[in-house]
C-alpha cells in the first residue's frame, strides 16, 4: 500500500493506494468521528462490494446505512441527490455521521455534494472504484451534480477525510471504462510532468493489458501530481484550471450530446485533441507533438476526433462553460508538451479552425 | 449610518445599518467582482424595492438580472432554490457575478445558499429587509433550504460580501413580522448580554412603535452580538450553538405544524419559555426571571406558550433536529439571565414537563 497526502493545512487528507484495501475497517476507523457511517453507492457497484465494505465496518463495531443510487451521469442530478438526503434523515443520521461514497466520479460527486450540504456539512471519504475517481475525482474536493443547462453546475469545495483507492475494484471495470480513466492520467502527463508522459509512452500497453504494477504506479503519480495541484491552489483560482486541459472542449461535447452519450474520459480526449490542435496554430506545439498526444489516446483506446455538431454549437456550449471571465473564452493549451498555461486569448476564428480541424 | 465588521480574516465583511441604505450602490459598488449582479427577491418584497435597487446599480453601470420567488417559509425547497439556478444559468451569470438577496430570512437563506453552490460558489450580498433578517439570519453565513423531515436541513455555512441593514425597509414590514424581529433580539440580551437586557426591558414599547432611534440600536447591539460570536465560532463547534436558544424547542413547533403556521420568532420565543422553565427546572434560574422573560415577550406581542402537540410529538422532533449528538439532546439553557450554556444532561423527564408545563 503507498500513501500520499494531500497537504491542506487542518483538512489534510491521506490517499491509500493499494490493494485489498476497502475491507479493511482499520484504514477508515480512524477517520470517523462517531461509530456511523452512511455509504452511498450505486446499482452496479453495490452488488460487487457493498457488503464487503458493510460487512468489515460492522464487525469493528460500526453502524452502517446505506443507499443505493441508479447508475449513471444522468442520474447526477438533484432528484437522485434528494435520495441520499432522504435516506440520511430517514436513519436520522446526525451531522457527526460520516459518509461514505463508494462508486466512480459520479457516485463520489454527489455523495461529496451532500455530505457538503447535510446540517451544513458531514464528514466524508472517498472510496473510489473506477481508474478515473482514482486518479482525478476523489481527489481534491471538488464535488457537483449536473444542471439541464450545463455540466457540475452546482457544487461546493468540500474535502474529504480519507481517500481508499482499492486497485482491485478495478477488476471488474468494463475496458470502455478503463480508457476514460487513462484519459485523465495522460493529461497529467500532458499539462506537468512530462517524466511521467515519457513513461506513459512506454507504457501504455501495459495499462490497456491491466498489468498491477503498471497500474498502481500510475494511480499513484496520478495522485501526486492531483494533490500538489490542489494542495497550491484549492479553490482554482489559478493552477488548478490547468487540470482542465481539453474539458472545456470535452464539457462540450457531453452537453452537446446528451450527458451519458460519451463517457467524460472520452469527451476529454477528443477535446485534448481540439486544445492540441489550437496550441499548434499558435505556434506553442509542433505537428509532430500532436502525433504523440494522438497516438497516445489512440493506444488508450480513446476518440481523438469530437462529434460533428458544428463550430457554432460547440462555441455556444462552451461559453455556457464555467471557464468564461469577463465573456472571454479562457482556455487551458499547450505551450509544450508537459507544460500547459491558461489563455483568453486565443482568436475566435482559430478556436473555431481547431475545432473544425479535429472533428469527423 | 453605523458600520460594524463581522472579523473572519479574509473573510471579514462589513455591516452598514441606518436609512436610505439600499438606494446608494456607492455603498455596493466596492465590493462586487463584477459590474455584473444577480437580484433574488420574492413577490412580497420585490414590488417594493426592487427597481429602486436595481435604478441605483443599472445607473452606476452595473448590469443586473433578477429573479422574483414565491413569497413564505413553504417555499425553502429545492424547486424554489432551483427556480435560482435557472436564472443564473439562462442569464448566463458567471462565477464572478454576485448575487444579491433583497428580502427577509427566506430569500436571505435561499440566496446565500445558491451563492454557495453555483459554480461551486460565487460573491454573495445581504440586503435583509425584515427585522428578523437585518439582527439575525443575514449575519454570519449560515445559509439552508428545508427537507420535508426537517428545518434548515441542507444548506452550506457561505459568508456574504457586504450586509446592507436599511432601516427603511421595516415601514412596510407587518406588525406580526417585526415582532417575530424582536424575538432574536431578546435572545442576544438573554443569552450573553444583561446590559442589552436592561436596555430592552426599558425600551420595548419604543421598539414596538417603531421608533426609529430605538429600533437602529436594538440592530446595531443584536449584529454586534451576533458578529462576536460568529468571529469566535464560525461554524459551530462551541458558542455559536448558544444562538439556538429556543430554538430546537421552537422547530418542533414549526415543524410539527407545517412550515408557515407560526413565524419562525414566533415558535422561538414559546421555545424560549420551554427553555426557561426547564433552565428554572434545573433550579439555575428562579421563578421571577422567568417571569421577565415572559413579560418581555408578551410586550413584544409574541406567543409565551407552545401549541398542543402532544409532548411524545415535541421530543420526537426535537430529536431529529441538528443540535443532537451520539443521540443525546443537547440544548441550550440559562444559566442566569443573560448567560445562556450548552447542557446535554437534562434528565428526559424533566424536558418533557418543561414542554407540558408550557403549553396551552
Ligand atoms: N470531482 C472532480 O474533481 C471530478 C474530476 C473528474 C471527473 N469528475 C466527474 O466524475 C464523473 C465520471 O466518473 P467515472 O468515470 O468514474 O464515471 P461513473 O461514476 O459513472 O462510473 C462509470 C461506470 O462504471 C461503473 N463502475 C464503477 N466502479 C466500477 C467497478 N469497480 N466495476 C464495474 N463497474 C464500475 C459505474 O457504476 C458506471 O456505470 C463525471 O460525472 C465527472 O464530472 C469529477
Ligand atoms: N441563516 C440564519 O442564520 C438564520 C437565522 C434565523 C432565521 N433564519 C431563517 O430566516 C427565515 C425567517 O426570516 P424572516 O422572518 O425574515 O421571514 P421571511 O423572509 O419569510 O419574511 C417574512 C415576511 O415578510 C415579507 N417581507 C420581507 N421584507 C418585507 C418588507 N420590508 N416589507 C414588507 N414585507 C416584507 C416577506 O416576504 C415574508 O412574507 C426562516 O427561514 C429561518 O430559518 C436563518
Ligand atoms: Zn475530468
Ligand atoms: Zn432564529
Amino acid at each position: 500500500m503507498q500513501t500520499l497526502n494531500v497537504a491542506l493545512g487542518e483538512r489534510a487528507y491521506p490517499i491509500h493506494i493499494g490493494r485489498g484495501l476497502f475491507g479493511r475497517a482499520d484504514l477508515i476507523l480512524p477517520h470517523l468521528k462517531t461509530q456511523r457511517v452512511a455509504i452511498v453507492t450505486n446499482t452496479v457497484v453495490g452488488p460487487l462490494y457493498l457488503e464487503r465494505l458493510r460487512a468489515g465496518l460492522e464487525a469493528a463495531g460500526v453502524r452502517t446505512v446505506a443507499v443505493v443510487l441508479p447508475d449513471g451521469e444522468a442520474h447526477k442530478d438533484w432528484e437522485t441527490l434528494n435520495r441520499i438526503f432522504d435516506m440520511l434523515l430517514a436513519e436520522r443520521c446526525e451531522r457527526s455521521t460520516t459518509l461514505v461514497a463508494l462508486g466512480g466520479g459520479v457516485v463520489g460527486d454527489m455523495g461529496g455534494f451532500a455530505a457538503a450540504c447535510y446540517q451544513r456539512g458531514m464528514p466524508f471519504i472517498q472510496v473510489p472504484t473506477t481508474l478515473l475517481s482514482q486518479v482525478d475525482s476523489s481527489v481534491g474536493g471538488k464535488t457537483a451534480i449536473n444542471h439541464p443547462l450545463g455540466k457540475n453546475m452546482i457544487g461546493a469545495f468540500y474535502q474529504p477525510r480519507l481517500v481508499l483507492a482499492d486497485i482491485d475494484t478495478l477488476d471488474t471495470l468494463p475496458d470502455r471504462e478503463l480508457s476514460a480513466g487513462l484519459a485523465e492520467v495522460i493529461k497529467y502527463g500532458l499539462i506537468r510532468d512530462p517524466e511521467f508522459l515519457a513513461w506513459l509512452e512506454a507504457n501504455l500497453d501495459r495499462l490497456v493489458a491491466r498489468d498491477t504494477d503498471a497500474l498502481a504506479w500510475a494511480i499513484e503519480r496520478s495522485c501526486r501530481n492531483k494533490a500538489e495541484v490542489v494542495a497550491a491552489d484549492e479553490t482554482e483560482q489559478g493552477e488548478r484550471a490547468l487540470l482542465n486541459l481539453g474539458h472545456t472542449f470535452g464539457h462540450a461535447i457531453e452537453t452537446g450530446l446528451g450527458y451519458g452519450e460519451w463517457l467524460h474520459g472520452e469527451a476529454v480526449a477528443a477535446g485534448t485533441m481540439m486544445a492540441a490542435e489550437l496550441s499548434r496554430r499558435l505556434g506553442w506545439i509542433d505537428t509532430a507533438a500532436v502525433a504523440r498526444i494522438e497516438a497516445l489516446f489512440e493506444r488508450a483506446r480513446l476518440p481523438v476526433w469530437g462529434p460533428r455538431m458544428g463550430v457554432e454549437r460547440y462555441v455556444e456550449l462552451m461559453s455556457h462553460d464555467k471557464k468564461v471571465e469577463a465573456g472571454k473564452l479562457r482556455l487551458v493549451l499547450l505551450r509544450a508538451l508537459g507544460r500547459a498555461v491558461m489563455h483568453g486569448e486565443a482568436p475566435a476564428g482559430e478556436i473555431a479552425a481547431a475545432i473544425e480541424a479535429r472533428c469527423r
